[in-house]
């Protein structure tokens, strides 16, 4: 019996060695995902960012045993940052409740960011999909919440909560506009810590323009993830949050959106590899450097003359 | 008298015409960028990266105070975190040394972020090459260290400094292998606040290593930038740093090398531009989401198609 075959009877090994093939962009990797594409669109995606140190991880494993209890199958996608230059994640300090690791309904994938895109691992996407054709409920995707990554939260997931702790001021500061633009339901973790109060309010102010625009409540939960506090009234927030998007044609919208921007992405990736070559064939970059270094070309004309030179203009 | 002749004559409402055109990427600004390329290659640039409240502007602003009593120009380009969606940069809290500002030889430009690439704006370097063909002997790239941002960091700058503070420890975990690859110079900020000694201990420590990699020291400096205390120090080893590059070839090798990936940038921006203009000729990119929505096709599939009929493959 072949891959696909185990894969589609529901075999855990089928679906870790898919996930790794796609992972490391295998030969082959996207006529499975084209094999596999059929039977997604099932899934709901749970996007989890925020600061280091949030605890992020503690919401999404007790967000997953809450569901777990509740009937439903779900797989975590932990995205943990990588050196840009070693390719290895920091998984080190990633403990995970033992409990979680052996049910049967759960699925927990650690993957490296790579660096390539961005925070989220340039494959989360497609990892996801993997999952959603499995058959999986719910796929939460937790991630470190710096920069760009928060772009990526967005077009991958249909929920995302944003985590913050009653410390991350600064990063309040730095990151507002971006995370105010992307969460739907914002968490104030560690809230028996000093200081959790005020950041609730202080969220609570911010949000009282946001909470006019499109009917959305935009509610800040106060949690304390390793106490099991909060936990129900943000899995409500995210079953409401779910009804909102699906009932006001958004859910549909958003799903037509990510197919658009897979369809590019594919083209974009293969043109660029195709470039590469290409450049490589016509160009003698080494002696253009040479040039360039001595003050007799620049790379905007170069570029320019590739262009014309490889017909693409 | 045109911009570019008053740009050659050091005019400095020049300059700012001339990085707000290239900024924005106006129509013309490769061509201003090619004409001016002959007149680069003579600034030295200093990135200084860490995480958001580390410092890193008030570090900066004495770096340039110290450069410019020792006689010589700089430019500042402070690159501030945006949100994505906006496009507004957060500049409120940035408040400059007024003193800064009034000297003749110093030139500040704050920047956003964008979020179009990752965390360093996407002009930042084509900026910093204006700059340079201005004449400006140092050239202070400022940016909030979060994710992709440090890997650009290293792709424009010749000397990389990472500043932290006691308080980033989180941030050390998570970003640990990252920062500890693109640094040249470590700085713990603040330095008078708890924690700092241990902070730098732990940074010498694991410091040791890469030591003995390729001969430079790899210093930690500590640093209290509002207090002006040990911002000597911290140039003396930028110096140092400088002339280890020089000697060993780094220097020379990382120039030709940021010039072939800005020309990889510009054909690849290009060829984005073409293709994107090209999927929707070619394409019904409505009629396909429709489709693989029903099931009857996936984005893998949809992407092959087009790069045949684009006689792209």
């Amino acid at each position: 019996m072949n891959l696909l075959d185990k894969f589609k009877q529901k075999d855990k090994v089928a679906l870790s060695k898919i996930i790794t093939l796609v992972e490391n962009q295998s030969p082959g990797y996207q006529d499975i995902l084209a094999r596999l594409y059929p039977y997604t669109g099932k899934a709901y995606r749970i996007g989890i960012t925020g600061p280091p140190g949030s605890g992020k991880s503690s919401l999404a494993d007790r967000l997953t045993f809450n569901l777990s209890n509740q009937g439903k199958s779900v797989g975590i996608i932990a995205v943990d940052p990588t050196s840009p230059f070693t390719g290895g994640a920091l998984l080190g300090d990633r403990i995970r409740m033992q409990d979680l690791a052996t049910l049967k309904s759960v699925f927990i994938r650690s993957m490296a960011s790579r660096g390539s895109m961005g925070g989220l691992a340039s494959t989360t996407k497609e990892v996801s999909l993997v999952l959603d054709a499995f058959g999986k409920d719910y796929i939460v995707i937790e991630t470190v919440g710096v920069g760009q990554v928060e772009l990526d939260v967005v077009d991958t997931c249909d929920t995302t909560v944003v985590v913050f702790v009653p410390e991350s001021g600064d990063y309040i500061q730095a990151m507002k506009a971006g995370l105010m633009e992307i969460a739907d339901i914002f968490v104030v973790n560690k809230s028996d810590r000093e200081g959790a109060q005020s950041m609730a309010l202080e969220l609570e102010s911010i949000l009282d323009l946001k909470r006019k625009e499109n009917g959305w409540e935009y509610p800040v939960v106060s949690t304390q993830a390793i106490n099991n506090i909060g936990i129900e009234k943000l899995l409500q927030k995210i079953f409401d949050h779910r009804q909102f998007v699906a009932k006001n044609g958004f859910f549909e919208k958003h799903r037509r959106e990510q197919i658009k921007s897979e369809i590019k992405k594919l083209i974009e990736h293969k043109i660029k590899e195709i470039t590469e070559k290409r450049v490589e064939k016509i160009f003698d970059i080494e002696k253009i450097v040479e040039k360039i270094l001595l003050g007799k070309d620049d790379p905007y004309s170069a570029s320019e003359r590739f262009l014309k030179e490889a017909n693409l203009l």
